[in-house]
């Protein structure tokens, strides 16, 4: 069998395409050729090991869709010839109290898909067969991959602590805030967005925003205070507020500001293999999709440096030609 | 390896102890030496072929303890020697949406202990690994197997349903109602027990019942009608009204007694691997325990002929003596 992937051997440095020994195919695991893989920013910042824990060679991409090619003797539930997504996590212990729970995500043992894993951007991609999630017939396979990561990671939140009748403020429109707005408007929620950048507030109401603010306009900001339900940070740092995007510097909280309007603060990585497959779902049903640029995957190092720079709009997808 | 067993060749005869062949062990299962069996009123309801369902030759008992002896090449998380429960189910398919969710008895292909499966009135026992479950080490081994069924079939509706804050109806002190008493009462709610029994009333306020009222007493459960948030319902059939007593005639209910109130109607079977493993630690910690009457396993006829005189006091076990 022919693997290739496109190999990053150090920190900072840009990938190289090279043949790759898979080994044997774990007994548990499934394996796919994939057909398009997302760019997240968390690729982004592993490939600069930004977080520290990054483990070279690595194979980025996490955001992966691809067609089942071999199946190991003890996986369950999946054929051969089947679309399937692999996210962030590509495995678990399936038998801690959390995997037990349906909260695979949160396993002690979970596989990080790009640590000391080999990621999407590659020929093929394996991953243990709970965390290979069936694609909806209906929804557009070229543009599924971003859901994958983003996607659940906004979905997440909207689905444990939203109301159709919830006001929702979604901070940042960007790869993960632009997906969230078209989330919480196919919710039912009332949505406001936020973002810095005028050239976004018509995309926003494109997106299903109800209103659009200015980040930078602190007097319409102070005249919202007290009026959201859950707020959904894209950003780094109101209700709720409840953070995705994983920034190493702490997040002042005032306490008094969280006991006496009952408030809280939270956050959430992904998701299961459930809140997965019941995001695509919801996404197929209500034709969320991100909006994105392709590049054809030899040009991957084009891509992250599009991304690196700050102008993907709003994320990027790698499709298979090798 | 020497199995026996007690066998129940046809509806409502004497079950007669035979040696058995298991065959070989399934690769994701375990097998335990079984230790204890609580009998429950199901397995006499199957003996007797009450549902219709029962599968001839049967090997009945669905509340078993016993210490693991053999670990199939594939099964995840149990050790040779560990003591484990199995309850009312003995597997599930494991990647269906139910079992991904944590909800696996909810599987339509959950394999019924005690159905088409041999059951624990035996030397040994097997189940799929994760209906298999770990006892706490404080757990009083003897006393645990009606936990298995029996208890977590009462402490599922409390846990799913039940706040410390809440006045919470028991209705029937027989088996299950007078371990759900013990549960509801170390939930912190507020318990009443309705029994049709007056040599019950003492021993439910043993039980934690702050209340005990005559299910004959018409006037006085009048005044207590509207004042229930959880009513749980051992028997056959006012808040919410929990049904886990499995009769086959329909429940009358009155749609508008469910609407101007905004009660509801519901019921469930047994519980999730989780469940089980909770609610095995709450009894733990709480102390919660079954009464129980102890019969040598060889005189498993007489403890059905004492279970179907409706003498039970409230549960019986049955103590490996093969």
């Amino acid at each position: 069998m022919h693997y290739q992937a496109w190999i990053a051997k150090a920190a900072k440095q840009p990938m190289v395409l090279e043949s790759v020994d898979l080994g044997p195919l774990g007994a548990e695991d499934v394996e796919g050729a994939v057909e398009h893989c997302g760019v997240c920013h968390s690729d982004l910042s592993v490939l600069n090991n930004d977080w520290g824990f990054s483990q070279y060679p690595a194979i980025l991409g996490h955001e992966v869709v691809g067609r089942v090619t071999a199946v190991g003797p003890n996986a369950k539930g999946l054929q051969l010839g089947q679309r399937v997504g692999v996210g962030w996590s590509s495995g678990s212990c399936m038998h801690c109290h959390q995997c037990m729970s349906g909260s695979h995500h949160l396993c002690p043992q979970a596989q990080a898909t790009i640590i000391g894993h080999r990621g999407g951007f590659a020929s093929h991609i394996r991953a243990h067969w709970a965390w290979a999630i069936p694609l909806p017939e209906t929804l557009n396979v070229a543009e599924a991959g971003p859901l994958l990561c983003g996607g659940v990671i906004v979905f997440a939140p909207l689905a444990r602590f939203a109301k159709p009748t919830d006001r929702v403020g979604i901070i940042g429109i960007g790869g993960l805030g632009h997906m969230a707005v078209q989330f919480a408007a196919a919710y039912g929620s009332d949505v406001t967005a936020f973002t810095s950048s005028e050239s976004k507030f018509e995309e926003a109401k494109g997106f299903g925003a109800n209103h659009v603010v200015s980040s930078n306009d602190s007097a319409a900001i102070s005249k919202l205070g007290g009026s959201f339900d859950l707020l959904i940070s894209t950003l780094a740092p109101n209700g709720r507020l409840h953070v995705v995007g994983a920034v190493l510097e702490p997040i002042p909280v005032a306490a008094c500001s969280l006991i006496l309007q009952q408030r809280s603060v939270s956050g959430s990585p992904g998701g299961s293999p459930v809140a997965i497959e019941t995001m695509l779902d919801f996404a197929a049903r209500h034709t969320v999709a991100p909006q994105t640029e392709h590049f054809p995957m030899s040009n991957i190092n084009e891509a992250f440096a599009q991304l690196e720079a700050g102008k993907a709009r709003y994320r990027i997808v790698l499709d298979a030609d090798c």
